[in-house]
């Protein structure tokens, strides 16, 4: 953030009074500018025979890498109907939103992710502008080593694992930064 | 959003390529400024006694009304870590953060609120600069009529109400729009 969004006026960056961190302050009209963590939602969409719904992504980041359908949550909407919104628009498929599965805490990128049990409703889906293709995937088909996102694999391996347990529990989880190559 | 924080240039209101939403995007540099539901965060602080820590709000909105430590979540940070800085600023109060208790989706606002059980761990509390005091209530005790927020007094009737059944359980809630008087 360079410039003010309500004046144009540039910004500094200064302690405002009575707050204990750096914050984007408008040089004229004083403004203060928060940047707050933002929220990723997306579904684990299950098919009636236990098969997964995954998405080629067809967008950097992780192009060609196989996710979960999810994004960032919109402005007007319920974490539940963005995770079926989601699903909607990058799989073409529709969902029932079931209980919340996984939270993962990413602090050093401020971002929360949520992903959803799920049932899928139909299989007519297709791939939606994000993705290359779109389909389901049996547990022994899952490709493990293609897949786009850490909080994906962690989520489908704790799913698959507990599915066989029969008992599925909600789980707040802390990711620390990806260990360099 | 009247600005381009990238550049200075005014925005304009209107729909991306490939997006299906209208955006905050820049005439001169056309930077498209998503703008993303934001998280509230929050402890219900538990002494080893059952009372219950509330702070009276010294700030708006709903000044002189009791809450439950809860403010906006920072870059930087997991949940249950904001969720014990608020309580430290707010209460000057040490807690352990435990499971999470309530989530609530309050799209009219685009807010979602979390608000964790957690385990006071002294009594050695003051107001911090954005309460007026700072004290342990029981149950009977609660100003029911002067809590600053529905999300505060639901999820206190619901803490209240299972702990004397034994047994707390994580609940993801949808608030509409308060009823106008
Ligand atoms: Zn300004
Ligand atoms: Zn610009």
């Amino acid at each position: 953030m360079k410039f003010c969004s309500e004046c144009g006026a540039p910004t500094e960056l200064r302690q405002p009074q009575g707050d204990n961190r750096i914050r984007h302050v408008c040089s004229a009209c004083s403004t203060v500018h928060y940047q707050n963590p933002k929220l990723v939602v997306g579904a684990i969409p299950e098919w009636e025979d236990g098969r997964i719904l995954l998405c080629l992504r067809a967008i950097e980041p992780r192009y060609g890498y196989w996710t979960l359908p999810a994004g960032f949550m919109e402005n007007g909407e319920t974490v539940a109907e963005a995770a079926a919104r989601e699903t909607l628009e990058e799989a073409n498929a529709r969902v029932e939103i079931n209980e919340l599965y996984s939270f993962y805490n990413l602090a050093f990128t401020s971002h929360v992710h949520l992903l959803f049990r799920a049932r899928l409703l139909d299989i007519d889906f297709s791939p939606g502008e994000e993705s290359l293709e779109v389909r389901l995937f049996a547990e022994h088909e899952i490709p493990w080593e293609d897949m786009a996102f850490r909080t994906v694999r962690h989520t489908l391996q704790r799913y698959f694992a507990e599915r066989k347990q029969g008992k599925f529990s909600f789980s707040i989880i802390d990711f620390l930064p990806p260990e360099p190559h």
